[in-house]
């Protein structure tokens, strides 16, 4: 049946359609139908709402995403007839019966993944089941192949191309923002695309965002690259292992993080930038996604079996996971701190050995520093200015001012301080509460939103001695901020009481 | 915030948000949002779809189901805030880890289920894990009686109420239409509330549907059967049981039925109309969804332990599920069978005996028969024309035409015979094939539309000799089917060729 076309500004997947309509087509909400561009040729599925009113007979309201995918024109014809059932819904019911997915039909999935013609119901079924009945190093090889097939790709034509990824979990981790100056630096290429934060205070991408766009397509990643020596993306927009993005969102309300998922879904988005040197920072403790170093010894093992299987040199380094990398949380405190270290500040530590330690596993693996003197050269690019430098070519290439410094970042404007209740030793940063107060706070979508560490653990604070400030742009977002700050009582200090009527409590 | 309802006719869940609104409130798609409208106390959880364009800034447009949920005027103001992660979702991961689940955490699953706080996605993770991990009979149990208290319930001032339910795979097993009335005619009180056809050719309620009206509250079922001793109706109107509406949306594209949510979803809607004698029709053989008697036998014994545990006495007939029941695939040519047979047809045996036999059962629990004179009292029941008086009474309690006649029933005025393309004897019907034919004709939402056999397994036709007969109301779906006929080949008849080009192939 041909039918009008009309954009539905509803940042959404799917058709609207006419009841009419709908059944002289022969669908129901929920089902899927075939929609034909024949301008450009293209042709998605897309699943149906239906209305009395809404849209006229003879035209199809078509979402955003959809609408995308689609790339047709407001009044143009699109023909639309009821789509088959997927292929890939037989090859989950296989995997949720718990058998083994070839890598044939691990394409199949994958293909109806990015495409859209699963529902996120039927993909949570995929995900669910893979989480449950896990995954072999086969399927796991077969998905992250099919994650890279089914997106873009860059290819660089010379080598080492490195690359490095962090598992996550751990609140203020800004060690790109110094890393990929210092790798670019030494003359290596190192296009690293990131993620904005889920769950999180602020994703390397957020952070990036405070200097300088960062959505860009692969071969705009990859021009940069090939200009500067190093970008800092968001993988979201360049269409790079996209079934990924799609995945993560049916993941996200379990927080479940499905080993073979991770694995697949780290390695395609490194084997599709090229990458055949990469090393992945796998942090432990108790919040973050590794409970012990045993369990990030498993994992770094099969991160290093999946590389050899895709023909790249992985190394991994478990870092401790158990308090905040550096002393901030939150987009542009973070950036302001990093900015910091770049311009000579030795401090502060976490932070800045964190950074030489990795960048300097990276030269070792690509023969720029000998065996052993990796952080020391890390060092030498970082103090000398170059990577300094570096990062302003690549904030310049990627649009931003190149002139930005430390200083000049702007923070939230509305500030709260709170103090210690009690004299003693800080024992503990809770890192879930922090990055709570931080989202409370406006964090990652208000860029100056976030906290300020002043004391770490180990250190000892006096009754009334500042411990942290919450920074927020808007007066509403410190006030909510404040509000559960009691409640969720981030930094502890040794002493202090840990439950007292609220009245008593000194907050600030 | 406080911001004004705009009604959405869109058949969806859900609201849509301003983009700016989004950002103040702080949610993104996807995210969740608490609705409250003041006007009736009423309080909604609805996922965000957002807009840049289509809805204003200070309006929130809500879709059809939530916007019935709420019971919200166009222009009221509603309070909205960011809705709290739901507690179900914890849970969920606790199965999806393989531990079991307690009666007041599948309470909290339940719940979140019935009022949408769920999203599909999150929906199908439980379900899925449920099927993987499986269910114990504790909490199948405790599934059941969440399902029921969730939901609307009958109370009958006497006992016994008797219920019966297929649990399906068979097309044209139309015996409801014999059994509850032959049951009512006897003295006894059957409120059968039964399901419309999802992948099927035609549900119980779709068949009555073609006699009378099958949506009503569970208020109203009650008031009719008191009246008149039964109804058929559509469940899904009555508020009984709903949680198992939402499951059956999330299973449907798998085709499973996982075996706890299957018992758990069934017994409930007993449990609900207070039946305390059931007979649970088992068909069994390679279409249906059990295909042995071993494993019906199995199922049996479950259903059975299950109604013990809720107080109630469960018997259950395993059946032949090979076949369909009778000669009629269709809403109104099933109808028109089951009519011909409460006028006083002996045939089709198939028929005929099953809903006898499994009448007989009932009249046996019920003490209105003596053991091993069920069927013969039900036979009584049905040949003296009180079964057919009973069901007239019903037809009309539920505002159809009590005149009605297996004559005056309209079929589909669009049809094809498809006649043998050899001589020889029926080896099989396609239960499959037959579905999806009389689907492509266009049942069950056209009611006229359908496939008639003339000839059943084990019969001996000749060449040219009609085997069935395809229905349908619009010229286009009997195209359809013809079309697709060729290729179903839905009845076999022995020394028929398989596999033959198209050109020689005789269709018709």
């Amino acid at each position: 049946m041909k039918i009008m076309a009309k954009t539905l500004d509803i940042a959404d997947r799917g058709v609207l359609l006419n009841r009419i309509d709908a059944r002289n087509i022969g669908v129901v909400e929920g089902d899927r139908l075939q929609v034909m561009n024949h301008a450009n040729d293209r042709s998605v599925t897309a699943h149906v709402d239906t209305t009395g009113s809404m849209i006229e007979v003879g035209v199809i309201g078509i979402y955003g995403h959809t609408h995308c995918a689609l790339g047709v024109q407001d009044g143009a014809e699109v023909e639309v007839w009821e789509a088959p059932k997927p292929a890939s819904l037989e090859l989950i019911k296989k995997k949720m019966d718990g058998n083994p997915i070839t890598r044939d039909e691990t394409r199949v999935i994958v293909n109806d993944i990015v495409n859209d013609t699963l529902s996120l119901p039927e993909l949570s079924a995929y995900v669910t089941a893979t989480y449950i009945n896990g995954m072999s190093m086969d399927e796991i090889e077969d998905l992250t192949v099919a994650m890279v097939e089914t997106g873009s790709s860059l290819s660089f034509p010379t080598r080492p191309i490195v690359d490095k990824h962090s598992i996550g979990g751990v609140p203020g981790n800004k060690i790109s923002l110094l890393i990929v100056p210092i790798i670019a630096a030494s003359g290596l290429k190192i296009p690293k695309t990131s993620s904005r934060a889920i769950t999180g205070a602020a994703g390397t991408a957020d952070l990036m965002e405070v200097l300088a766009p960062v959505e860009f397509s692969a071969e705009e990643v990859q021009a940069m690259t090939d200009k500067v020596g190093g970008v800092i993306v968001w993988g979201g927009s360049t269409n790079i292992a996209p079934a990924d993005d799609r995945i993560i969102v049916v993941e996200y309300p379990f927080k479940i993080d499905a080993r073979g998922q991770m694995l697949a879904s780290v390695m395609a988005k490194k084997y599709a930038v090229g990458a055949n040197l990469v090393v992945i920072d796998i942090p432990v403790g108790r919040t973050t996604k590794i409970p012990d170093v045993a369990e990030g010894r498993k994992l770094a093992r099969e991160f290093i079996e999946l590389g050899e299987r895709l023909k790249m040199r992985v190394e991994c380094a478990i870092t401790y996971g158990d308090a905040p990398v550096g002393h901030t949380i939150g987009p542009a405190l973070e950036v302001k701190e990093a900015l910091r270290v770049l311009e000579g500040d030795a401090e502060p530590q976490s932070l800045v050995q964190k950074s030489l330690s990795l960048a300097g596993v990276l030269l070792e693996m690509a023969g720029k520093a000998a065996r052993g003197h990796g952080y020391e050269m890390a060092g030498e690019l970082l103090s000398s200015g170059k990577a300094l430098a570096k990062f302003r070519q690549i904030i310049e290439v990627q649009g931003g001012d190149p002139t930005v410094t430390a200083e000049s970042v702007p923070l939230g404007k509305h500030t709260f301080v709170v103090n210690a209740p009690e004299s003693g030793y800080v024992v503990e940063l809770n890192n879930r509460s922090l990055v709570s107060l931080a989202r409370l706070a406006g964090a990652p979508q208000d860029h100056g939103a976030g906290i300020e560490l002043h004391a770490k653990p180990g250190e000892r604070v006096d009754k009334g001695q500042p411990i942290f400030t919450i920074y927020a742009d808007r007066a509403w977002r410190l006030k909510l901020a404040m509000e559960e700050g009691r409640r969720l009582m981030p930094v502890l200090v040794e002493g202090m009481l840990l439950d007292r009527v609220p009245s008593e409590y000194q907050f600030g």
